[in-house]
């Protein structure tokens, strides 16, 4: 038995700030270092987003990429790119932008609008040397 | 307990058109897009094929990667490379040529010439938003 | 005294055959190997776009990468993406698609749409292991 | 004649807005367009430092990668890393910060802490697809 | 039920030879190859070390990345970048230098290290064609 | 006028110590540091290379990449790759092995084998953040 799934690499370009009310100043501080820093930092996102199926007999595809591409542009990247994570998305309001976090919430967005089941895996590749990914069990 | 895998990256450059004798025209150019041009366009494709084994104690190796690439190359890149996949490629020949498909046949090809059950994934990466994967369930 | 330049990217997938009519068909083949196999290969093509000037004190930009990208995308990637070089694209009917012609061509195409000789250079990445720029001297 | 150079890359991830305060709100967001966003956005920087010299006879090196590579972090990476560049950092504070004002200020902070006409290009790499280089004449 | 993960990488460049003492000299260099060179060759090594769990609800993180990178730098990075692989790192001493031996070394000295069951995956790139990873069942 | 070049790559792994006879063990340590290690350390090496010319009107190259590519084999890959720099290439056998210097003794090298003043740039990446380059005058 094999599984097969196909990928979709989109990028943007936000700024964001990592600080919890939850936790006081000092908290903040320990927490998340300079990634606190009040006037906020950014990066290069890169979204990774995978879905899981048979290639249709027909067309040789498991998901149109041209339609997926449109998807995550249309629900995603559209309302992050050149943003403030912090204070621009809507649905990013309660969010402590980590990049675990925002894999999670781009991960429940995405498979809203995919056939059941389909959306395998969200990864979200921050700097070279940070990423994080949300996978279905 | 762990899992252990080695992975051997090939690349290769190849042209090909996406088309359906399935479909319509029409279906053709709506499922498609710019992909179904009748002149064909083409890629750079990367080429990871990963292996699953206990390293051999006296080696220290799952398997040879020496051997491996050789394999890779006899059996996929000497085949596929500077080719045109759509009349080029005898065990492409009913195949669409999308990236899903191409990941599928070459995993079976690759699995013929493999000890049981080693061959773990074939990895095709199209461009650099576009990939597909095969994977032993 | 400090030259400023700006560089901008895009990509591109196409077909081509390296094949040039004023060679016999032994010569083509000594000449161009498995580049000249009749059924055509390709590539994703990068395509780095070089401007010099002076940031202009009011915008701090030498040139706007928006307007830039724009010029690019018109003049060359919509017409040459997902295309065959040797017979999709009019201004490439008589070019040997060498990296380094369709560098040259390429130039000769956008220094006509910049202002007078900002075009700096004109650089064609067709694999990860080849590569061609033509620059103003 | 041979010209010899050595190249130390750094990177840092700052958020930024293009805003210029000699420009209408209108001419902000025609010339800027989603850069002007209120909130701002981010990237991981690359900046990229090439010295030119003779490597001396003793030690083999043009200039000490390791003492490069402090300098850059002290004057530069130090003060710009998780920051906003708009306000975060004094040495930007008028300046509009497109990657050519910032390999431009950057070049001349570099070219104070290194031997006489040493420093030969910085270059500013905002995204895969934008970048910026300031070069000595 | 959503799987999410984390991931840091770090780099080091480091020299070995793949030579083992539990073959004669011909099975050696039959074995390894061009690797078997008694003068050593090298490598810029990268490692990625991956942790799962669940974002703390307070902090929005699986774990500190920050003190992942400490853990990684202080027990692995630190005691293998600029060495020789064979006879500089006490934990390597009788580990023949695959990347797959690597990994599943760096496994077992990482997962001591972190909270029980926290360690994923730990994958060695060795140069972009060969790598090698190591994952908890 | 115009300035055209191609540029060939080439890959090669091997471990090297920077040490210079002329210095001191405190000014070795001092100047190379964790480079002076004695078991030496190695690297991913990048070898680009850059030939000037015009497009031949026969074949529209510059010059053959795949005799460049066999130049560089031949000359340098074949004598470097999987080796030791300080004790095992007899053309390196007095050469401090800092980027620079292979660079420039890579230059000489590949200048004899090609047509006169063609070799415009040997380029060396050591790794992600060290490069080093020659160029003619």
């Amino acid at each position: 038995m094999k599984i097969i799934t196909i990928s979709r690499t989109e990028n943007f370009s936000a700024s964001h700030r990592l600080y919890s009310e939850k936790l006081s100043a000092e908290e903040n501080e320990n927490t998340y270092g300079k990634c606190a820093n009040l006037g906020g930092h950014g990066h290069n996102y890169t979204l990774i987003v995978t879905l899981k199926g048979i290639p249709d007999s027909k067309t040789g595809m498991v998901f149109s990429l041209s339609e997926l591409k449109s998807i995550i542009r249309r629900e995603i990247i559209d309302k992050v790119d050149h943003k403030n994570l912090n204070s621009d998305v809507p649905f990013l309001k309660a969010v402590i932008p980590t990049a675990e976090n925002l894999a999670s919430v781009f991960f429940d967005i995405l498979d809203d609008q995919l056939p059941n089941n389909m959306l395998q895996e969200v990864r979200i590749i921050e700097t070279t040397k940070n990423s994080a990914a949300v996978r279905r069990a």
